[in-house]
């Protein structure tokens, strides 16, 4: 999956999810994360999802979205309740969730990019 | 530094910058980098700041501000301007800024998490 979205035009929203996590069941933890960007990827106004966490736990996912309806129909779709309890629960000790409008945006790509990634 | 911010209040302002490192420099980076945040933080309008990298080089950093004047003062910043100038010329492969306002959020402290943290 591309790590960096490029493509999108504003106005659009993005769910901005600032997490650390707990020591607990890693293996649940992460067969959780992807299950949630696939099922993601299958809503109604999904535009794309940006993630990384780093060797302290710390992590920064965010998601775009055509609509504020969008978001919500994904918060509250059922699969996603039972991941977001799990998460209260066991995996994350800390999070904030912002809820952005995307007003603005630029991209660069270094012209030698795909050579310096090798 | 406080890693997760939790203390602000919508609506403000959203920079958010994702991004992909060359394998270029990565001490020369990493300076520049912690200057960068010193910087800002005595911006007016500055409020806080995440920032998260992963193992393959991707990172997000998100910097918060009271004001779209208060982020165009910070891009147009002297020694900031250098540090985007050497950005574009050796340390990003590849990144995206976004210019966005937070409307809502909410966040989570895990009872235990201090001494889940230890």
């Amino acid at each position: 999956m591309e790590r960096v979205v490029q493509n999108l035009k504003p106005p659009y929203y993005a769910v901005l999810f600032t997490n650390q996590r707990t020591a607990i069941d890693d293996a649940g933890y992460g067969a959780m994360a992807e299950r949630m960007v696939e099922l993601a990827q299958q809503q109604p106004g999904f535009l794309g999802v940006e993630s990384v966490r780093d060797a302290a736990g710390v992590g920064i996912t965010v998601s775009y979205w055509e609509s504020l309806d969008a978001i919500r129909a994904w918060k509250a779709n059922e699969e996603h309740l039972v991941a977001q309890a799990r998460g209260r629960s066991d995996w994350y000790a800390q999070f904030q969730l912002r809820i952005c409008k995307v007003e603005r945006e630029y991209g660069f790509n270094a012209p030698a990019a795909d050579s310096q990634l090798q």
